[in-house]
């Protein structure tokens, strides 16, 4: 398992007439999480691009458990649960600062070649970098 | 069952750099679409909020099947499939001006109080709108 | 001087918490008009990015007068008052379904070359499209 | 004169498909900007809504002087160069890490009553805050 905590700050143009951030903003959440744990790792989305992976999501899904309003400053836990195979999966947590839980989420994305838009092997320095964390069980 | 469409033409902010609509625009195709499901059925989202009853989002599960560019011009078909209790829930299907599939979703929302903030009965007349699609089964 | 008027619907993800359309959507509301002011004249801005021009915003001028809510039906009137150069102004009238007078606005894009990203001449068609609705004073 | 500073990381969701941010999503880069000058002032905008003051924007002007890609880091600067009085304008200027100029914004708002809708003279509070640093002529 491994898991990276950003903080961000609730912007006013993700609030909606409501009051709290609209249902949809959350995925930028889960966009930026997800960032981050990869730069954490010595990898950056930028970089993947770069070498002609991309990663289209193909999966969400979201529970939202308790709203949460603007200047807020909230706690995205992003988790990797397994390593990747051509499919990566990330976790999702999101909590306020009195630490309630607000939101839930799992996103699945695949490797995917620029070029031919084919799914490929997630990049071996990727998975070099998360094998510490995924001990082979015996 | 009742099902309603509605074509949306693609803006060019609504791309990311892949050249694709971002995966978290979508939250807004899905909410025109029930908006004008509840429309067809001579209701609207904002005479509910004026009568002290908002609908936050509490679940949302989307399938990414094939991407879509700006400029398309796309079908979201919006389904109810039950008859709403403190919960109703749509089903999403959107297709491309060529009918390709490219999108299948399901959103929860929970009929709530404005004042208490709690869940309450779906207003009389959408069950009275609705009812001639939902036949009782004996 | 050649004008296009656009209907669109407000959308509940565009407001924010103050009950009204967030002054950062409105952006979109312009794209949408000019995309439509172009095709209406036979033109469309993703044939021109396929023909390797680009189409970066460098200015944007923005007047709010009145608000506008979720649900309304807005009217957003897009005029060309001047021929376009390298540089192509498209001045905004954003009404509601009053008639009132909610936005003007004025967006300068400058057409790009998409591989050398210099500037260059609008293309000829567009001129041509253009050239009835701009009488040449004598 | 009163400057304030502030990083933020571009997000894949605010790129669109020429590659860069998306013009309308530099509003959101302003706002935050003005978020947190007033907050190193020792005010939020939320305490300002909580005591019955809205700050509807009622003009912004943008000049977009070179783009911005996807994972940049930007700084967002501030600035009030006057103090303010019924209307508040904040100018920007956004560089990105290399200390290019960017973006260059004028935004001015309304101190507004939220029940009368009506300007209103700027909390005291905000122009103690700030009248040392715009030290009266003589």
């Amino acid at each position: 398992m491994y898991s990276s905590d950003l903080k961000q700050r609730i912007r006013y143009g993700e609030t909606d007439q409501m009051g709290y951030v609209y249902y949809g903003r959350y995925a930028e959440f889960f966009e930026i999480g997800r960032t981050e744990l990869m730069r954490a790792l010595g990898m950056t989305y930028r970089e993947l691009e770069s070498r002609g992976i991309l990663l289209p999501v193909v999966k969400m899904h979201v529970k939202y458990i308790r709203p949460v309003a603007y200047d807020e400053l909230i706690t995205i836990r992003t988790t990797l649960r397994t390593l990747p195979t051509a499919r990566i999966t990330f976790h999702y947590e999101i909590f306020n600062e009195a630490g309630d839980f607000l939101n839930e989420a799992e996103v699945q994305l695949v490797f995917t070649d620029s070029v031919s838009r084919k799914p490929v092997r997630p990049p071996k320095d990727l998975i070099e970098a998360l094998s510490p964390f995924f001990p082979v069980s015996t």
